[in-house]
């Protein structure tokens, strides 16, 4: 089979930032050839340099010859692919992507491949750019794919694979259904930390601001971090999940009323029952990665 | 003077949860003679094997030699304090709180006793109780007191060492300053936090809430931390710092509003020029910890 041929071991990865960067370095420590693809020749120097590719270009066609292809560009041209990258993807390659909206990608990218798996690792910091990547980014955090009927199953199993070998919990579910999901635990959290950070930093009293700024700790640090966050990424959210985070805006208000009215009419106790549950269903969404890559380990 | 007696070593602790337990641990480990007061035997004895305290006890004249106090009680006890703890204060003694809101403990306790001093230092986790008490809690945190006219100044000056001791960054501020800061950078946080929360609970598709279970990533983990934290400790914030968190509900509700309808309206370059302002202006929100302990001990 021409699937198996020597090439095998030689992954290609377009687009060296955050993500690209991070399964360049992980792959690469694991002895595999990998092969970088990016849109400054600057950028493929430092790549090389930082040891998230062997060999990295400017010109798509040093793609030719790898069997799996992950696109790791931003969402707007993962949605607007050039000419020019879809024809040196090989015919046999499996090709992925990591974008954070699948419907619109698959919609799109189901014509453009035979061996397209639309997936998503869930993993991220507010850095982005050549110097981003890092190593073990993905240990314990969740990959999704999401296939359809007509989706080649020896492709989705070889991203099954990549996936645990950087040491991501494996998920599948349909396109619609995972849009859905992270518009409510992602993209909108991107624009409920924002309109925090928007309304601090606008704060007009000089002796205020200041003094918040001198206060602001821990909490607001981590509350803050994805508002904080690379704004092309919030933007392609906003933009290609529109219909979904539109919902979550509704949604959301709904509670935040809530909690305001509660507080308005000093009914301490059903907020106090309120802060309850929610210390209550916490920990079901937050996975234990520490725990996840020992029992991984063992 | 009565005031550097042999007692002056001698530091009382009302209180050893998350606050008062993280204090004795660090005061403990610097040689300090630490005294607790708890409200439960079975308190006293952990505090004392988990080496919070040197002595601890239910009875609060165990506090008659301390030449320092801080009273590490939730707002509802700071506000509302037993007659008996009041009795048991040294008249000597610098007496200081680490209560969240503090225009309503000034105007309590600046009646009580003679050198109260109103602090607050800022930092905490998501656990509460007598297991929650952590070494280093306060390394490079800022540790804020709203002192008034008439505040003895040598007391201060002790809480400020005390703060300093322990790694604080130092911060003074009139005490609705405070309230309103802390109402901005913390207490609305907590609601805005809480509300995703309990919206991405409130799911009523089954396979959407597992799957926003499966995918909730660290992104998630960190804006849901001080929304899913101790629910005595957000209610007390809506309930004593009411006006001010009221306020700052009104305000959130501009920006959040205003993202929304930028999406609505596809508004995509606003969109992203606004989440560039809050990349910009967010380190200056952040205070670098780690660095600030570095050149603490250069």
């Amino acid at each position: 089979m021409d699937r198996s041929s020597s090439s095998s071991e030689c992954i290609g990865i377009v687009g060296l930032g955050l993500i690209g960067g991070s399964i360049g370095l992980d792959l690469k420590a694991m002895g595999k050839k990998v092969i970088g693809l990016t849109h400054k020749t600057a950028n493929a120097n430092r790549a090389k340099e930082r040891g998230i590719v062997e060999v990295a270009s400017t010109n798509p066609s040093i793609l030719n010859d790898c069997s799996m292809v992950i696109i790791a560009l931003p969402l707007s041209l993962l949605l607007n692919p050039s000419q020019e990258l879809i024809n040196s993807l090989p015919k046999n390659a499996v090709i992925t992507d990591v974008g954070s909206v699948k419907t619109p990608i698959l919609k799109i990218w189901r014509n453009l491949h035979p061996r397209f798996i639309a997936s998503h690792p869930m993993a991220g910091t507010h850095e982005a750019g050549i110097e981003a990547g890092q190593k073990n980014l993905f240990k314990g955090k969740p990959w999704i794919a999401t296939p359809e009927l007509t989706t080649d199953q020896e492709a989705l199993e070889k991203v099954h694979q990549l996936a645990l070998s950087l040491g991501c919990r494996w998920v599948t579910s349909k396109a619609e259904l995972h849009d859905e999901a992270v518009s409510l635990i992602s993209h909108l959290p991107v624009f409920v930390s924002a309109a925090l950070l928007s309304m601090v930093a606008a704060t007009e009293s000089a002796d205020l601001l200041e003094l918040t700024k001198a206060l602001a700790s821990t909490g607001f640090a981590d509350i803050t971090r994805i508002g904080g966050g690379n704004p092309d990424l919030g933007t392609s959210m906003a933009k290609y999940n529109n219909e979904a985070i539109l919902n979550s805006f509704e949604k959301y208000r709904v509670y935040f009323d809530k909690f305001e009215e509660k507080i308005r009419s000093k009914q301490w106790e059903k907020i106090n029952i309120e802060l309850q549950k929610n210390q209550m269903s916490r920990p079901s969404f937050i996975q234990d990665f520490s725990d996840f890559n020992q029992s991984n380990q063992n």
